[in-house]
């Protein structure tokens, strides 16, 4: 789902990840979980996570603020599962965090009418 | 592949699609041929890019400034792949402009060295 973020500006935070083969199960319920935890912390504004059949992911969350950001960060349960990230689901990655200052929006739907 | 990007700031375009089902052949080679030129662009740092099964696209393109966006935003046919994504490819899309503030990485070799 492509998230239904509020005007600019607000933050992103890009994590691009190669997996191991490590536990698929274990990951997916994690990450599953992780969306679950993420959208019910303050300053939420949405997340869109892809992973190809090439192993690479991309998910993105979208945040209210810098300190909606840090708060996530240090969630309990979240700090557990970047634990676990490092030590066997993941092969590589890179986690940025960026400020949005622009927007453009296409909807097929919305053109028509 | 992940983006080998420098340290930031630099930034980040965030293209989020939903593809329609037309013409999955031309779209392929539009969107290989639109790698090749933006990599061959003045400024450009690296790109990532995951489709998954349920047709979700995330592509997130690095730039070293907003004057390379603007120019390769206006390429002339990078400009016509931008007319046929509305007129046949995509659904939905929201294309997200973003400055890179911070980053994490995160290296299962490196760590064993």
């Amino acid at each position: 789902m492509i998230a239904p973020t509020p005007r600019p500006p607000y933050y992103a935070v890009l994590f691009t990840t190669l997996r191991t083969a490590d536990d698929p199960e274990g990951y997916e319920a994690m990450a599953k979980r992780m969306v679950e935890l993420a959208s019910a912390q303050p300053g939420f504004l949405g997340i869109e996570s892809v992973r190809g059949a090439d192993g690479l992911g991309i998910t993105i969350s979208y945040w209210d603020g810098l300190d909606a950001i840090r708060h996530w960060r240090e969630h309990a349960e979240h700090r557990l599962a970047q634990q676990m990230g490092r030590s066997r689901w993941y092969e590589v990655f890179r986690l940025r965090i960026c400020r949005v200052e622009a927007e453009r929006i296409f909807d097929r739907q919305a053109e028509r009418q």
